[in-house]
């Protein structure tokens, strides 16, 4: 590795977690910031705009072995799939047209949708180097990451595909956030994982508890939109539906009330949304199915039977999902 | 391998020349029409709108061993740098606004820029997989795939954040179309002669064999702007400047004429171009420079001492290029 001077730093084999986590802010920042000239201007606006790494703090947790010790090789899968999150972010801002994330103009609205293809196609291939970058190849092999490049593809095309589509089914919904947003935790969980673990079914249960957890992240954040103010949420609020995108509450309300749904057949004001997600049920339903999420996951970590410490670290990542901390 | 019926299709290990070629279009054609539902519409679009699969002959002759066979896992290569290729012109066309390519309706054209920037992701994704199903992982990593995507990438933003501009030096050009088009072309090259070679200094010389390939193709293809018909051409002539691309021979030009660059500076006509570059001997610079090019190929064929057959294969690649034949 190479800083920011470009002084080599050398990472130990074995990293304790705290030092994991800030090897990977470090990597990310790195990479965004030592892009080829031509390109850092555009990424340099991403190094501000982080997020709460709690892909990072996943795959972290999960690369944990029972000396609490953490591979290194960790932070390079934990930093790719950082950027690679970064990726989907700058194109989805190019399909949705957003000019704001979290607060910050986006790089589309800054520099042009061009620019952000192109930007978001280059973080893409950077992320995939850094992973086949990790000093053990036969991880970074049995990792396949390019595969869940794919699937968020198809996952956020199938949600682009069904923007404004009011007749969008529970069953399909679920599915489209499985590829979508699941995958991406289902990754970390699963790069984590064969890190620490060697029992392909084992590794497997990992994997699936990345999932649910994926699945009641996205289910927590389509409620968020609904009921909580800009500030609490740390993102636009009431903006899922006035971009096209329509998550379970509505979907719901909108199979629940027929005479809501009739309306919804032309433009619908907040207020008609709010009083009919909270009259039908349709956020308490989104609550009931997060919850069950966030059961299946706690059964999971039970059974994984895990030393203390990296159980608690689930369960951390796991709370932090579901907005409990 | 499957194929579009379901049915298993076992390649052998080794296979001449003609069937790997035949495997190849197969594969991507397989990959285009059997892809998810969701995104195959769109891919199927691609299939009729194949090119010359240039860059699968490229690899297929550095491929070739001494006895005339090709290790099977060529073919994967070569779909995966095929697939690449379509991902960068579907993106492309995103970024320059493009209708038609090679006579076909564009993917964006027809359904829209976000479907066209997710399906270029899939694609890319797709690709990725692709190279990494090979057999032998060894030779997977070595070929590091992803680092040509960023190179594309960058060549691309470059040439994206030079349009319109009539100050661009000629030096700074050959950078640009060295990471874009030269970069794909080097890939082929170097993923071929993985499989052949063993000596990483022979490896090197395939690799800028294939840059230099790649320098001259498009110089041919910049100067077929100015002088071809549509049907010569195969695809739009005069259709450059238009969308705002500055190639060579008009860099010469500006940079000859100062009455031409002061007029440059408003809208110029086609008219004003055309002459402007044949006055100046904007072409002929250009013709001069790709003959450069392929005089420095012909030399590193016959500095690799290759077996007959496969110096004629190369010798082929180098001339259709060129546009000899």
């Amino acid at each position: 590795m190479t800083n920011i001077n470009g002084n080599r730093f050398e990472l130990n084999e074995y990293l304790n977690f705290d030092d994991a986590v800030e090897a990977v802010k470090w990597e990310v920042d790195r990479t965004l910031s030592t892009s080829p000239k031509i390109i850092r201007q555009y990424t340099q606006h991403l190094v501000v705009s982080r997020g709460k790494f709690i892909r990072t703090l996943s795959l972290l947790a999960c690369a944990q072995k029972e000396d609490k010790m953490i591979n290194r090789n960790a932070v390079n899968f934990a930093a790719a799939v950082e950027l690679l999150h970064l990726a989907t972010l700058v194109h989805d801002d190019v399909i949705d047209d957003a000019d704001l994330r979290r607060g910050e103009i986006t790089l589309q609205k800054k520099f042009g949708k061009k620019t952000a293809v192109i930007c978001g196609d280059y973080l893409l291939a950077v992320s995939l180097e850094l992973a086949a970058s990790v000093s053990d190849k036969e991880d970074y092999l049995k990792l396949n990451m390019p595969s869940y490049v794919s699937k968020v593809c198809l996952g956020e095309l199938n949600q682009h595909l069904n923007n404004h589509n009011i007749d969008l089914g529970i069953m399909k919904y679920l599915r489209i956030i499985s590829g979508k947003t699941a995958a991406l935790f289902e990754a970390s969980f699963y790069a984590g994982a064969v890190l620490s673990e060697t029992d392909p079914k084992r590794i497997n249960r990992y994997r699936k508890l990345g999932n649910n957890i994926g699945m009641l992240f996205q289910l927590t954040d389509d409620c968020m939109d609904f009921e909580e103010t800009t500030e609490v949420a740390k993102k636009p609020v009431e903006s899922d539906y006035e971009q096209g995108v329509i998550t379970l509450p509505l979907i719901y309300a909108l199979k629940k009330d027929e005479v809501f749904k009739k309306k919804a057949e032309g433009k619908l004001s907040r207020s008609d949304i709010n009083s009919a997600v909270k009259k039908t049920g349709g956020l308490d339903f989104t609550h009931m199915l997060a919850e069950k999420y966030y059961k299946k996951s706690l059964k999971i970590i039970a059974d994984l039977e895990l030393e203390e410490d990296k159980a608690n670290k689930l369960k951390f990542v796991l709370d932090k999902s579901y907005r409990l901390i």
